[in-house]
């Protein structure tokens, strides 16, 4: 099922990129500085600028002090209009001498920033007060890309296929930004110039095509990136609606499928800074995977593709009210009952059937498929091999046949939302990917052991520990050692935009981090296909069962078919 | 007389302000780096653009290199359409870390660079090999702002009346800029995109208007400049049309009337680099004022109005074709010989009368002015106050009654061509401002005694040592002392396009040269008044009379008025 996201549904979805909590301790790359100069007179003829560039120096404690062009043209009406006082944004990082990048008459109180996370769907932006590091608005838009295709690849694929239509990508991205800075500006009474500084995170696509790159390179092996490390250009560069003066810091891009998105999550969770070992994974059509701790970190990606996201299931869709986003199923009734987005009751209880009226059982959305079939294998629905037990069909009459394979029906009324076995198997595919990857660096890193597992991304937040490990979408971990660390991404990035020391931190993280490419690597089939079994064919998950009682291994019933070609017969009859 | 040139006209002025053919030896901001790189695998997954600036890094043997984000869509195509061996372009001056600026598939041989003096009429630019410092093709054209007004102040006064038209005024000179490139590059086979830096120089409200500043602040005391700083802008800040990664730079100026044209004047003579103290003179509507030796260096403007240029003379005109630009009186016979401008002949020589049809006598340019005004000085038919001697007109049916004061007719076929009083009272009132101001600067210096007396400008190439300090324009100076320099502010643009090391010289010199404001110096009445004899009331001209022998002094007959208003009397009958 592919599903455009309405505003609505775009806009309940973002409720969760939220930015988190978390206090930074400021250190911009915006100071502002105000100074009183003496008025010009014959006796010194040396430019407005230049007179108050060098105040600024000397007030700030800096040699050299650079002038961003577009100031030339305003200096002298602003310093007349402050009575010769006015305050300076002085820009200072890499790649340049401290820059006078904007300025005001009189004094001038907060100044503000900006952090993006360019998802594939979302984009969601947090805008910082410079000064004291506080986020004092956060809001999101569904990427409006979606247009040019659904996911990362069928947007390079339309560039491969209208390279002419590149600038219509590039623009798309950007209008979405800037629409989305007049609301966060308009929520706190600020304005556009106000705004001197920003910083930008995405997936190695996302990055190139805010950048205005052809993606078409990460489209296929090699994957090359045209640009990985971190860089700074001005607002300008990219059209964006600030203050004409403003920065933009592009977080760096760690490998072809890891992107700044990746970085940022890694920054916020900081796992080079800590002895325990940290498996950070962000589930997305690519899962990105850092695992190591203060002496080594490594990083891949993995092909997972979008079934997490509710794509490429039969009643999938994404997380909006009227999905399914929580399920359990009774071990002896074989009843299920479930939660949907926009309805505080659950399914049995009482209330929802009222509620549900308005919002309505539309689809399952990640989280709830997650559940659906990790409850599925607990309650002996389907074997540790991913098949739907026909013979379960005497039990209950939710288990049906459909054709050559059976399937499970959560609900009926209105729209009927079954878990089909095609549906198990593509959850099966992502999550074997998604472990193989993980496995792979596990093996670099020569330990199973795992203290930290943090989700990254909307997704995260929202599935349970335990039935991520049941279905051996993660490794074994002690349970309360797993949580969702909400939109990682989206701090990284606020991290970045409001203190410099954070900057060098992920720009030296990148450069050491070791990245694996999974395709690369010949023990990945076989983790693959030990991966395919719930949770693992191989692997013991002892914490996990230590917790949780595992149901025995057992031979399913043979249907007409399980779906899977090597034992595919002919149907009789 | 106010006179829009023509294009014809402007050309034929242009060809004055060819580039010197001083040798510069080339240390130009932009390198030009080839290097090869590996292709892309999966086990590196840098960016290409980083890989190949640190390949260019360690080439150039640079540390750290900066990448212009023009050049992030392209880099991908290029370096795969050069096989992965290209030629980058790398910018190092101030301001910046070394930057990557340009790219090109394979190798690169030449690369070019822009030097354009912006004068109030004529805008002059040098296409120059940045490599071999040569200059390969220079043009001209009118400054098209003139439509906007004929002279600085009058174009000040435009803006100032309607601010909403200044991007009106940058706009044209910008665009006329764009259009000599594309004349230049069309010279010699090159394209837009080959030019990688260019260097501008020009008065204070030229400068300003080209940086789109508004210059209403240079129009009245203090006469403040927004910028006088040296300063690199990218060719996009001032929407050049060049390749989309070269830069700028702009020359420093030096007060609110001397502009970078005088500070690359200077950097093109050096007299701070000398023991002889040297006076370096560019005659315009403000004649700049350069005067000093290695040890101090002063500089003023003085406003010496347009009449040197022809303007506000009864006959003047531009220097163009028809235009008198030579002239000679004979001291018995009080008969003029003079030379125009188109015809090589002089008016006394064979072949003159049939050449002259075609061309006309059409006025009197800024050297005719001045050697007539001599002339009549040294024939006895001015006093040394400047009074046409009405009792010639016995000698010379060319010495006429104009009512209260006479005029000498040089040329009566055609169109009569005429020296009124007023137009010798406009050339002493322009003299005596220039000497004036010379003055203040010896004065300062504190001698009278100087080796070297440089014309800069077009008008300065023209007109003879002899005749300027015969009129008292110049102080006195060995006459084997002063000579034309031609466009010394096209010279220094040049030097600083071609060699960093002068962009440094400049620099320093233009913070350390003291900068006098005539309009601030009580003596500067004193000196105009003296400054109004021929050649001066008080100095001696020891230098000028032992070469030249000038007339004794003499009372004027007093015609029916002489022009000044203190010796006026009621005309009689």
């Amino acid at each position: 099922m592919v599903d455009i996201p309405t505003d609505a549904q775009t806009n309940r979805q973002v409720v969760r990129k939220r930015a988190e909590a978390k206090t930074i301790e400021p250190d911009s790359a915006i100071t502002l500085v105000t100074v009183s100069i003496d008025e010009p007179d014959m006796e010194t003829p040396r430019g407005d600028i230049d007179r108050l560039r060098e105040a600024l120096a000397k007030e700030a404690g800096i040699e050299t002090l650079a002038t961003d062009p577009v100031l030339l043209p305003r200096v002298q009406t602003i310093l007349r209009k402050g009575h010769w006082t006015v305050t300076a944004a002085i820009h200072t990082d890499i790649s340049s001498v401290p820059i006078m990048v904007a300025l005001w008459p009189g004094e001038k109180q907060a100044v503000y920033g900006l952090a993006v996370d360019i998802g594939s769907t979302t984009i969601a932006a947090h805008l910082c007060n410079l000064q004291n590091g506080r986020t004092v608005s956060s809001a999101g838009t569904s990427n409006p890309q979606i247009r040019f295709g659904e996911d990362l690849m069928s947007r390079v694929s339309y560039v491969q296929m209208n390279p002419a239509k590149l600038p219509n990508l590039v623009k798309a991205v950007r209008e979405a930004i800037n629409a989305l800075v007049g609301k966060l500006v308009g929520d706190v009474g600020a304005e556009r110039a106000d705004v001197l500084d920003a910083t930008f995170v995405g997936n190695p696509v996302m990055h190139h095509l805010f950048l205005g790159i052809d993606p078409v390179e990460l489209g296929g092996a090699p994957f090359a990136l045209a640009a990985s490390d971190a860089m700074i250009l001005t607002a300008r560069d990219l059209d964006l609606d600030l203050n004409p003066g403003a920065r933009v810091y592009m977080l760096p891009c760690i490998a072809g499928h890891v992107g700044a998105d990746a970085a940022a999550a890694t920054l916020s969770e900081s796992p080079y800074s800590l002895d325990e070992t940290t498996l950070l994974v962000d589930v997305g059509t690519n899962a990105e995977i850092v695992l190591g701790n203060k002496n080594r970190l490594l990083a891949a990606s993995s092909p997972t593709g979008p079934a997490f996201e509710g794509a490429e299931i039969s009643s999938g869709q994404r997380a909006a009210p009227g999905a399914i986003e929580r399920i359990r199923i009774d071990k002896d009734t074989l009843e299920p009952r479930f939660k949907v987005i926009g309805v505080d009751e659950w399914s049995d209880e009482e209330g929802f059937s009222e509620k549900i009226d308005s919002v309505g059982v539309t689809g399952i959305c990640g989280s709830g498929i997650i559940e659906a079939v990790a409850e599925m294998y607990l309650a002996g629905l389907i074997t540790e091999d991913g098949v739907i037990d026909g013979s379960m069909a005497a039990k209950t009459h939710r288990v049906r046949s459909e054709g050559r394979t059976f399937s499970y029906v959560i609900a009926e009324d209105g729209i009927e939302i079954s878990i089909l076995q095609t549906d198990i198997r593509a959850i099966q595919l992502a999550k074997g990917a998604l472990y193989a990857g993980i496995k792979l660096l596990q093996d670099k890193l020569g330990t199973d052991h795992i203290d930290r597992i943090r989700f990254a991304g909307a997704f995260g937040s929202y599935i349970e520990p335990k039935y991520a490990m049941i279905l051996g979408l993660i490794p074994d971990c002690a349970l309360d050692g797993v949580s969702g660390v909400g939109n990682a991404a989206g701090t990284g990035a606020r991290m970045a935009l409001l203190n410099r020391g954070y900057r060098r931190e992920i720009e030296e993280t990148v450069h050491k981090i070791e990245k694996i490419e999974t395709a690369l690597e010949p023990k990945f089939q076989e983790h693959f296909v030990n991966a395919m079994a719930l949770p693992n064919k191989v692997d013991p998950f002892i914490n996990l069962r230590a917790a949780v009682e595992l149901p025995e291994p057992k031979t399913p019933v043979e249907a007409e078919g399980t779906g899977d070609g090597r034992r595919r017969r002919r149907r009789r009859g």
